[in-house]
């Protein structure tokens, strides 16, 4: 059997528990087909601080240094709120891990099932029959990571000043994910940009410009970033693969992703040149209700599908997975997230909903 | 009588013909108080391309600078979008406008009138009896204008930069602005950055912070901008005065508006310290109405009220343009944007909204 390694990273919140049937699910594959995977466990986040000091502990980075993959729960909650931002779980593991990682392409799908449109604060006839949209964030350059970067003076004189740049090779890369992706999809790319402003923008639209031309069965069209702000409310259905620089692509994305309603649906996969990836719920570590084992599991599990698929190359294990989780929604099983009290639905809690798709793989 | 000296812009596409209604209302303002209004025309935009070779004109600039505020129509349409980022209307002559004039203050409020909730593609339950956001938006800072900006190096190796910077005193007086209108409204203000990422809005939120002191009868709030980009679609009436910086307030301002679902009846005001100011309606120039005598006036009128209001001082003149167009829309009356074909309304086009908003004066 062919062994994968993969590191886990729970964290905080409702990621050790939906994370636990996640890796029930993965259990199922390793049944299903000739494959295993060795599991090495490691902190991150809230709980990287209170068990070794940080939110990226040395001891968590190794770990994910020997490992093919990394599956990470989520990370952050009120009792580490109060800590230097550079300190806090969110930002003290996710960013370094992002740029140890060269995790450079950030895919987003923001998909709303038809069985769950009840969910979204829009309108039924604006998102009837669903919508899915992909954004694709380059994650490693542009305003988060480049320099200068930092507060200069004192008291009154003080400026703070952030520097977003970005290379042509930069830009290409992300370009080519994008493309590839709109290839095995509705084939259409939406580039975000601020052209009309910024030089890194002017820079960006013709480098994607230029890189459309290998992809002719694909369509580009380009769109300022405070109209896509707009068109994804009007409309979010007129986009197939929406591609954006890093800090563009946080906004749109968490948009994108709340107009679907349904953020515990949501997964997420974060690339490194090769097949190397770190995979994770688009949600947050919801603190409210951790602990409680009524979180739901879905988008911790639709992004370990996603690592069977981009890093491991098991497509038909990842459908699979896709496939349960439709199949589950479709019988009715709701967590109490997207439980809309409507004819036909059961409320399930974590670990209800987990072994449901379980059933159906 | 006292006499004010405004300079009429009316730029391009349905620039023309909604402020010939506003001029009409202004018209009548003239006859109800006691004051002149000295209007001076002057292009603008694509306007100021074809007639004078540049977006925004000498001649433009100084009849500005000898009036106490600028009117201003909608810029930009097809026929100019080919030219140089520089030299197109919306960047050529937006933004050396808010330069040149110290315009840092734009105020954009995103309000759905209670008659209107269905323009919105927010479910009714969300927006059930409208909803009032005020965005306070930096307008002469930040990544608009900071250095250094630009491309650098040749073929392959060019790398675009652009730069976010925010001295001290630039948040303090945009803070001022924000909580000043708080004040006079909901009493909150929700200030917007990114301080778990950038530099700038570390300094951003402690300035806040420190500002806000003064207003101790004013509640104040901070919000990541990926949250809030979320949160307005969510909940959009959990808010009510937005703070961002220049960039965060390009995007919200716009996704607001749009989930108000009638941007033609939206006004905005840049100002500068003291009290001139510009105003201009949130929409475009939408050039695919331009002509038909169709367009929403409503946003352009009420524009126009901003100016009575902030550069002249007329609080009552402008509730009662305010009061006025609130009327016309319990009258019935529709400009094809924002016609739903219910019971009680009345199609009207763009000089007959301005001729029952003048009766209703
Ligand atoms: C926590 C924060 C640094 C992070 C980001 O801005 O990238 C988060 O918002 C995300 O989208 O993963
Ligand atoms: C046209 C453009 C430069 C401008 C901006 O980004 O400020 C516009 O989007 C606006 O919001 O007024």
């Amino acid at each position: 059997a062919k062994v994968f390694k993969v590191a886990v990273l729970p964290g905080d919140g409702i990621g050790p528990e939906v994370m636990a049937e996640a890796l029930k699910v993965l259990d199922t594959v390793e049944k299903k087909y000739d494959v295993r995977f060795e599991r090495t466990h490691a902190n991150v986040g809230g709980a990287g601080i209170d068990n070794e000091g940080k939110a990226l502990p040395d001891t968590t980075v190794n770990i994910c240094k020997t490992s093919d993959a990394i599956l990470f729960g989520s990370v952050g909650g009120p009792k580490w709120e109060t800590l230097p931002p550079d300190e806090q779980p969110e930002r003290g593991a996710l960013l370094p891990l992002r740029k140890i990682f060269g995790l450079y392409a950030n895919l987003r799908p923001a998909i709303i099932f038809p069985s769950l449109t009840g969910a979204s604060s829009l309108k039924e006839e604006v998102i009837a029959g669903g919508f899915n949209v992909l954004v694709i964030r380059e994650l490693t350059g542009g305003i988060y990571f480049s320099q200068p970067k930092g507060i200069e003076g004192q008291g009154r004189d003080r400026i703070g000043i952030d520097t977003m740049k970005y290379s042509v090779p930069e830009i290409e890369r992300i370009t080519h994910v994008a493309f590839q992706a709109a290839r095995k999809r509705g084939k259409k790319v939406c580039s975000i940009d601020k052209a009309n402003v910024l030089s890194s923008s002017v820079l960006w639209r013709e480098v994607v410009t230029g890189i459309a031309k290998e992809y002719p069965d694909v369509e580009l069209s380009h769109m300022y970033v405070d109209n896509a702000a707009m068109q994804l409310v009007r409309w979010p259905k007129q986009f197939d693969v929406i591609l954006c620089e890093n800090m563009f692509g946080d906004i749109l994305s968490d948009e994108a992703a709340m107009l679907t309603g349904s953020l515990g649906m949501l997964p997420s996969a974060s690339l490194a040149e090769g097949t190397f990836g770190m995979y994770e719920p688009s949600g947050g570590s919801a603190p409210d209700i951790a602990g409680q084992g009524i979180a739901n599991p879905i988008a911790q599990i639709l992004s370990m599908g996603m690592m069977l698929k981009f890093s491991f190359g098991m497509v038909d294990a990842a459908d699979a997975i896709d496939n349960a989780v439709a199949k589950v929604l479709d019988q009715g099983y709701r967590t109490r997230d997207i439980f809309q009290n409507k004819p036909g639905e059961k409320l399930v809690n974590t670990k209800e909903m987990g072994a449901a798709i379980i059933a159906a793989l």
